[in-house]
Parts: structure tokens; C-alpha cells; sequence
């Protein structure tokens, strides 16, 4: 089988735990953070710098690539780990949370979506079968079942009806795909409602996925409800099988989401973030663009053994994203991913030492203090 | 003395000459592309990938770095080396350029130039005074005097009193420059008058400057006029002391200007037209944003080795470029500075050879049968 994971380790005081999660293009350790490449290129960076941050598999958006550049040009282009230039592991999201995400530009039925593009207008269907198809011709290594995402706030009704369509099309979705150098993974939906994510749970591990993701959070709850969820919904999912929060990367949230038993995560706040200019500090955020660092020729994090923090002061960085200089956010989005993905590694040894909410707590402390 | 030029090796045939530049950032070989970094970074790339290009002495712009972030505030930063994190040679320019193309937002006297920030409208007053304040502050290692540059097409008349004031002007930046690591050039005016020129030359010449560069071409006149008024003022010029062509850069035009003993370069050209999706081969320019090259899986240039052309297709730098990712625009200047870079390698090469002649045929009638 080309596609295993294995849980090396426990912490014996929480949910925290290490795995080993192995792929056609590789294995990576878990808990794991998945730096966002939505249009085939984590935004700003080479695959060289992504890996030199720390990066060991990206996420990919087959919405975006469907739209342009096409998945079958990516597929005759030799696949995207060739197109991008990247030979780690990929995973694809199914383009459902973007899809469902247009409102008023697409129309839902048992059968799919149909929606307009947010570039061009032109009318696109995407169905559970279509994902499939389209993730297929991209060639990651994990696809992701196409699901409907309930927005937040929702009634019990909606989040009823979506987390059903959910597990029909997560068949549907089995049925069509043909690929065994990838692995589809599920995705739990029920909104904020524990019975609800109890059914999805139960309903989804009956097919025996390799993986599974929890959906439908951080879409505007606040986060004492998403870890609640979490809660309710960790315990539900095989031990022995990778669970994977979409969407969620604060810094918070990832140490929040191990103790919680969660091993993979994927979110475009750390690189969104650096190209607005604020930077992540153990000590919070650093809104690197304000006039106070006009003058400060310090790093931007004087702990941080990132390439920006090397060679380059904060004045430096704010004279060029005041600038519209490109280098400026380059050198903020190497500094925050390798930030997020140095957390990452700290957060594994603490497992390791079986110490993760003794870290948990320090970290954040230290960390919202400001 | 801290700066110093050898002439190493002449070719019989032609002008063309190799030379080491010695500065107190080192030595570079001459002839010699300095890539453009106007506000302290060569667009998209970091010190690190303008080396590996082959780049080994930049040029920056004290005009918009006394507008921005100040010079003041890079002297503090510990120099604009430090600042911006590059230990070879830098050049600056004087200021003088920018200022005289704000067209109706600047006041000529003899005095100096009263003129108004593109950024935001502020009144500023630059002299030769200033702007050896400026450049002394910047700490760069070449610093260039405050000259007016005449425009293309100008009288008779007009270029003829630009130049007197540019010589008077050189003689008020050697009277105040204060910096024994730093060298000032000389910038010989005269338009497209060959008797201008030989009396702007002579009158130069006079102040023993540690070299010369020629001004006020490349400014719209025909390429063929811009060679004449080469052959006219190089002769004019020390034979021990470098000579260098302002913003010019197109390949035919490093070719034909190294040819007729042209020592130094600086130009956007490369790197500008990288961000417009433009790329330079031997074969000529490639527009790689046309739809022609959507399905085109081979390198931008199939002879170069360049780090964009080892990895990455036509199809997906032109997926990054219509998607409007910064990876687009920092493959395809990478590609253009390795051309240009590279190009000037193989014309040293040329020179070492004596058949500088032969090669600029060879590369003329390859680069534009396009």
C-alpha cells in the first residue's frame, strides 16, 4: 500500500501524539502543519525555501488549479508535484469549501454544484465524481472527499442536511475514484452540534477511510466552540488513523488542536498575514509595516534563526513592504512559516517528552500575553 | 587607496578590454553588468540570488532612497551594504537623472534643483552638495556626480549649457566629497553633438576623476546614434581608467557597447521586462505570458542552465504569471539577470580570446533574426 500511518507515540496527560504519516512521495512526522499552495506555488516562495522553513507536504486547491491553469494541463505536465517543482507529499482539498464559498454564485443540488468563476464568470459543475476527477489529474498524494461545508452560524437543520449530502457524496466519491497511489481521506462535517458530528463520525469511519478530516470549524466560531468540538469529536474518529483539521494554523490553535489530538492542519494565515506585514513572535504579533519600526534595527524576532531574522532588521523589512518591494514579502512569509513550522517540531518533542500540555500552557501564556 | 582599475588584456581588433575594479567590497571583473537594485533590492531577489546570477557589484538609487527610507536612516543602519544585506560593490547613482525626469515637478538653477516627491508631493532641494551628502551617507562604494542630463531630442544650445553645468557641478561634488572609501565618477554630457561631447570629456578629464561615465544616451535617440556617439567620446577618454554607459542594458547593446570599449552597464531593462512576463534568449525576446506557451512543458531557454530554466516549465511560469504570483516574476528575473550575467561572461570570454569581433557578429545575427 502506498499510503500508511502509524502513531508512534502518545502523551499519557492529553490526546497529543506523534505519528508517522507515509506517502508515494514521502513520510512525514505528525502533528504536522501543511504550508498553503493554492495556485500551485506556496505564495512567494520557491519549493527550496518552503522546505528550508521546515515544510515537508503542501496543500494544494484543486478549485483554483480546475479553474486555471486546468488539472488535465497539470496532468499532461506530468502531474503537480513535476508542474510545481515539488517532490514532497501533496494533499488536494476537493474545491467544496471554495465552492460552497461563492453564495450567491453557485447553485446546490443532490447532484452537485453548480457556480460561476470567481475569475472569468464562465458556469462550472462540480460533483463528488468530478472532484475525484479533477484531484486524479492533478495527482496528489491525499485527496479529499467533496463535502459541503456549513457556514457558522447555521441552523441544526442546515448542518443536518449538509452533513447527510456529506456522506452520500463521500461515497459517491469511493466509488469513482481509481487512483492507488492516492489516498482519499473524509471529511466530518455537523456544524457546532456534538449529535451531529457524532452521526457524521460514525457514519464516514463506516466506509474506512485512511484518513479523516474534521470540517466545518474555525469558519467564524469563536475558538472555546471549536476546541468544544474537538472534543466531542476526536474520540469518535480510529485511533490508528490521521485526523486533520482544515483551515486552522494560528499559533494558538495548533497547540490547542494537538492536546486535542489532532495531526495535521493547513491555513493561509501565516503566509496571508506576512504580506500584509505582521509577523508572528513568541510574543504575539509584530505589525512589522508601523511607524515604531522605522528605525528599529533589530530582527524581527530576535530569537528566530530564520533566514529574515539572519540577514535583515525590522527597518529593513518595513522600508520595503512601505516600498511595494516584493523582497519585503518574501522575507515576512519565510519568517512566519518557518515560525509556524519550528512550533510544529517544538510541539512534536514535547509530545515526545510527554510533556505537551506543560508546553501548551507556557506557550500560551507567553504567547497572548501581549 | 582604496579603489583602484587595471586594464588587464586588450583586444587588437576592436575597443573592447577586461579590467578589475578593485572597491572596498572587493573586485569584480570588467567589463561588467551591475543589475539595478533602486531601493536598496534588486526587485524580487535576495543578495543571495543576485550572486548566484553572477551578479557582483549592484547599483542603487540615492533618489529614492533619500525619499525613502531616508539616507540618514541607512547610515545609521550601519551603511546601505548592511542595510540591505549585500557585501560586494554597490554604485549609486547621483539622483541627478531622477530628479531632471520629473519633468514639471522640478526647478533647474545653478544652484541646484528644487523638485517634488512622486511619493507624495513633498518640496526637496538636491545640489552637488547634497547629493555627495546623500551618497556619502548611503555609503556606497562608487559614487556618482550630480550631472544634468540633457533630454533626446534638445538643441544645440540646451545640451550645450547642461554640460557646462554639469562640469561646474562635478568640480562643487569634488569639493565636498569627504569619503577616502569611496570613488567619485565624473558624467560626461554633450547630447548627440560630438564637439559637445569632446568638450565635456576635456573639461572632465581635467579633474582627474577615478573614472568616467558617459551620460545622456539611452535616452530615446536611434541605437545607431548612441554607437556614433560612443566611437566619438571612449577615444576621449583615460585608457586607465573605467568607462562606464548609463542605463544602457539591452544584449545587442552590452555587445556593441563592450565592443567599442564600454568598461561598465547598468540597467531596469532585464529585470523589468521579467516582471512583464518577457524573457531574453538567444534567440531573442519570449513573451511566455502568451496563450502559445500554455502547453509549452520545455524550459524559458532550452541552452540555459539558470535555476528557472533547471526546474520549471513555460506552461507553469505562465500559469504563475496570469495567476498573479510572485514566484512568476521572480523565475523569469532570475532567468533575465542569468542571461544578461552570463552573456557578459561569455563577451570576457571573447575579449581573453581577441575575437570580441567575431562574437558580436555571431550573437547579433543569432539575437535578432527574430
Amino acid at each position: 500500500m502506498a499510503f500508511s500511518y502509524t502513531v508512534t507515540k502518545t502523551d499519557p496527560h492529553c490526546r497529543a501524539r506523534l505519528g508517522l504519516l507515509s506517502t508515494p512521495h514521502g513520510t512525514v512526522e505528525t502533528p504536522v502543519f501543511m504550508p498553503v499552495g493554492t495556485q500551485a506555488t506556496v505564495k512567494t516562495m520557491t519549493p527550496e525555501e518552503v522546505r528550508e522553513a521546515g515544510g515537508r507536504i503542501v496543500l494544494s486547491n484543486t478549485y483554483h488549479l480546475y479553474l486555471r491553469p486546468g488539472c488535465e494541463l497539470v496532468r499532461d505536465a506530468g502531474g503537480l508535484h513535476r508542474f510545481m517543482h515539488w517532490d514532497g507529499p501533496i494533499l488536494t482539498d476537493s474545491g467544496g469549501f471554495q465552492v460552497f464559498s461563492l453564495g450567491p454564485l453557485r447553485r446546490v443540488s443532490e447532484e452537485g454544484v453548480t457556480f460561476r468563476s470567481h475569475i472569468d464568470g464562465s458556469e462550472h459543475f462540480f460533483s463528488p465524481e468530478k472532484a475525484m476527477e479533477a484531484q486524479m489529474a492533478l495527482g496528489s498524494d491525499i485527496a479529499m472527499a467533496f463535502d459541503e461545508c456549513a457556514p457558522y452560524p447555521c441552523s441544526r437543520e442546515y448542518a443536518q442536511e449538509a452533513l447527510s449530502r456529506t456522506t452520500r457524496w463521500a461515497g459517491r466519491c469511493l466509488a469513482a475514484h481509481r487512483r492507488e497511489d492516492q489516498a482519499v481521506f473524509g471529511i466530518v462535517q455537523g456544524g457546532v452540534y456534538p449529535d451531529l458530528r457524532r452521526a457524521s463520525a460514525a457514519e464516514l469511519v463506516d466506509f474506512g477511510f485512511p484518513g479523516y478530516a474534521i470540517g466545518g470549524l474555525s469558519v467564524g466560531e469563536p475558538k472555546e466552540l471549536m476546541y468544544e468540538m474537538l472534543d466531542h469529536t476526536v474520540p469518535l474518529l480510529p485511533v490508528d488513523k490521521p485526523r486533520y483539521l482544515m483551515g486552522v494554523g494560528s499559533p494558538d490553535c495548533l497547540v490547542e488542536g494537538v492536546a486535542r489530538g489532532v495531526d495535521m492542519f493547513d491555513c493561509v494565515l501565516p503566509t496571508r498575514i506576512a504580506r500584509n506585514g505582521t509577523v508572528l513572535t513568541r510574543r504575539g504579533k509584530l505589525i512589522v509595516r508601523n511607524a515604531e519600526y522605522a528605525r528599529d534595527f533589530t530582527p524581527l524576532d530576535p530569537e528566530c534563526g530564520c533566514y529574515t531574522c539572519r540577514h535583515y532588521t525590522r527597518a529593513y523589512v518595513r522600508h520595503l513592504i512601505k516600498a511595494g518591494e516584493v523582497l519585503g514579502i518574501r522575507l515576512t512569509t519565510i519568517h512566519n512559516l518557518h515560525f509556524v513550522l519550528s512550533l510544529m517540531e517544538e510541539i512534536r518533542q514535547a509530545v515526545r517528552e510527554e510533556r505537551m500540555i506543560d508546553f501548551a500552557r507556557k506557550f500560551l501564556h507567553e504567547y497572548q500575553k501581549v
